[in-house]
C-alpha cells in the first residue's frame, strides 16, 4: 500500500556537540519519506524553491518515494538553522526562512489520490484539511502538528481532528491542546473530537499508543550517542505510517508493532546528520533492532508463592 | 526468604491538589516495607522518637514485618513537611525535623543478620555500610541513594557501592553520581564501581534496568489521578526486592519479574495518602496489575513483507 504524505522539504544547518552539518537535506516529508521507504512505497506532496538541490533526494527516489507531488516554486527553499545544548536535550533556533514554503498550496497529483495512507505533516492545519480532502477514500489518516497551531489555529485544528483517524503528537504537545496535564485525560480528551488513536511521543523517553481497547508503551531505543536528534520524530512516523501500510492494517496487534517500528526509525535517525543513516539502513538491522525492542520488553508472568 | 531494610519511619504532613493529611505515618522504611511484606516477609530497622504513633505501624507486623529492630529514642520523631505543586510534578518541602533521625545508629539484631535480601534505605553512606557489614552472607545488596549524599558523601557513596549489588537512583541521581548525561554511559560507570546491576527510576516515564548481560524497560502505570506521589520509589523498591526475595533469585528473568512488581506497587503507593493503599491491597489486585503491564508492553514480532 502507497503512503501519501505532506510535508516540508527543506535545507537544514545544523550544531551538536559532535560537529556540524551545512544546508542539508530535511524537513518533515524528507525524514518521514526516508524512514516510511524502507517499508512501503511513499508519495511525497511538498513544494522546494529553485535553489534546491533536487539531485540530493534521487536516494528517495531509487527507493520507490513518488516525488513528482514535489513542486518547484520561483524563490527560495524552506532553510532552519539550529543549534543543539551539550546535553543535546533542548536546540535555539538561530533562523528560519520559510521561502516558497510560506505560499505553499499543496496539491495531491490525480495519480495520488487513491492512497490508502495519508500523513500529515506537521503544516497549517488548513492545509492539512485541504490534502485530506483531495484523497478519495483512505483507510487511515495520521497527523502531526505542534505548539505554534495548537496556540494560533486552534479551530481550524479541531476541525480537522474530527477527519484524522491517528492523532501523532508529542507530550507537552497533547497536555496544550487538551488543556489537561494528566496523559490518559488528555488522550481521551483527543479522542472524543474525532481520532480512535493518539500516539505521544516522549522523546528519550519513548512513546504511547492510546486506543479505544488498549494502550501500548514502547521505550526510547538506548544509545551511547544521540548524534543529531533532528528529524527524529518523523523518522518515528515514518516507521510506524510504514508499517501500517506494509501490512495494509490496523489491528491492535498490528498498531503494537507500528509502535516498534517507529521508535527503532527514530532511533536511527538521530545516529548521523540529515536522513544519512536512512541511506544505507538494511532490512536485516532494522529487523535486529525491532528484535532488541522485544528484548528489552518482554517479561513471562509467574504466580508468585509469597511465603510470608 | 526475609528481607532486611534500613529506612526512615517517619511522620509526614502533605498537602496535595486533591486535599491533605497531617502527620500520617511514612518514611522510605514504611513505604517500603508496606509494599514488600505484600510479597515476602520483612524485618525493619529503624529509630523513632517518643512521640511516635507505635500503634500505626500494627497493620504492618500483623502481615509479617518484624519491628523488634525499630528503636525508640528519646525525643522527637522524623517530621516532613510537603506540599505538591498543582501538576503533581514538583514539591516544595516546608519543613524537615530530623529528631531523633539525626542521632541514628542502625543496629541489626543478632536474628536478623542472616537476611539473605538487604535493602539500605535512602540513609547516610556511612550507615548503610554500617548495616551491610552487620549482616552476615546475604544474596544480594539493594542500595537507594539521592543527590544530598552524592553531593556531600560521595567518597563514602563510592566504597559503598563495592558492596553493593544493585543500585537504585532515579535518572538525575545517576547523571548526578556518574558525572554523564548519557544515561548508558552513566550506568556503566556505576557498574564499573561494583554493582552489578542499575536500577533507574524514571517517575511517570517508568524504570530502566541495566544489567551486565540485559537491558529491560518498564513503563509507569498510567493512572488518571495521582492522588499523592510521596513513597512511590520507595514502594517500587518494596515490590522490586519483594519480588527478588519471595522468588530467592536474580535470575535475568526474575529480575525483569521484579522491576514490573516495582511499578506495579509504585503505582498503588500514590493513589492514597501515606500508606493507606497498601493497608487494603489483595494479592488478586496485585496480580491484575501485574497482567496489565504484560498487556501495555507485549508484542509479537512477524516478518514484514515488503510490497516496495
Amino acid at each position: 500500500m502507497s503512503i501519501l504524505v505532506v510535508g516540508s522539504v527543506a535545507l537544514d544547518s545544523v550544531e551538536t556537540p559532535f560537529g556540524s552539518a551545512e544546508r542539508v537535506i530535511g524537513g518533515s516529508g524528507v525524514f518521514f519519506s526516508a524512514a516510511a521507504s524502507l517499508l512501503c512505497p511513499v508519495r511525497l506532496v511538498a513544494v522546494v524553491g529553485d535553489d534546491y538541490p533536487f539531485e540530493k533526494l534521487e536516494f528517495l527516489s531509487d527507493r520507490g518515494v513518488d516525488l513528482s507531488g514535489v513542486e518547484r516554486a520561483e524563490g527560495e527553499s524552506f532553510f532552519w538553522a539550529g543549534r543543539y545544548s551539550d546535553d543535546m536535550n533542548s536546540r535555539d533556533t538561530l533562523e528560519t526562512r520559510l521561502g516558497v514554503f510560506g505560499d505553499f498550496k499543496p496539491r495531491v497529483p490525480d495519480a495520488h489520490r487513491d492512497s490508502r495512507y495519508v500523513f500529515l505533516g506537521n503544516v497549517d492545519p488548513v492545509l492539512q484539511l485541504e490534502v485530506v480532502e483531495q484523497v478519495r477514500n483512505p483507510a487511515s489518516v495520521i497527523c502531526d502538528t505542534m505548539n505554534y497551531w495548537i496556540e494560533g489555529s486552534r479551530e481550524a485544528l479541531v476541525e480537522l481532528l474530527k477527519h484524522v483517524d491517528i492523532l501523532m503528537v508529542n507530550d507537552e504537545e497533547a497536555r496544550q491542546l487538551a488543556g489537561e496535564h494528566n496523559l490518559l485525560k488528555a488522550a481521551s480528551w483527543i479522542q472524543d473530537r474525532g481520532p480512535t488513536h493518539v500516539v505521544v511521543k516522549k522523546g528519550e523517553h519513548g512513546a504511547i499508543l492510546f486506543g479505544p481497547d488498549q494502550i501500548f508503551f514502547v521505550p526510547g531505543f538506548p544509545l551511547e550517542v544521540i548524534f543529531d536528534p533532528t528529524g527524529a520524530g518523523d523518522a518515528f512516523a515514518g516507521g510506524f505510517v510504514g508499517h501500517l501500510a506494509s501490512v495494509d492494517s490496523q489491528e491492535p496487534d498490528d498498531l503494537r508493532r507500528a509502535m516498534v517500528y517507529g521508535s527503532v526509525m527514530g532511533s536511527f535517525a538521530v545516529e548521523s546528520f540529515s536522513v544519512d543513516r536512512f541511506r544505507s539502513l538494511t532490512e536485516a538491522e532494522i529487523l535486529q533492532r525491532v528484535l532488541k525492542f522485544q528484548e528489552m520488553t518482554a517479561f513471562e508472568h509467574q504466580l508468585v508463592e509469597s511465603d510470608g
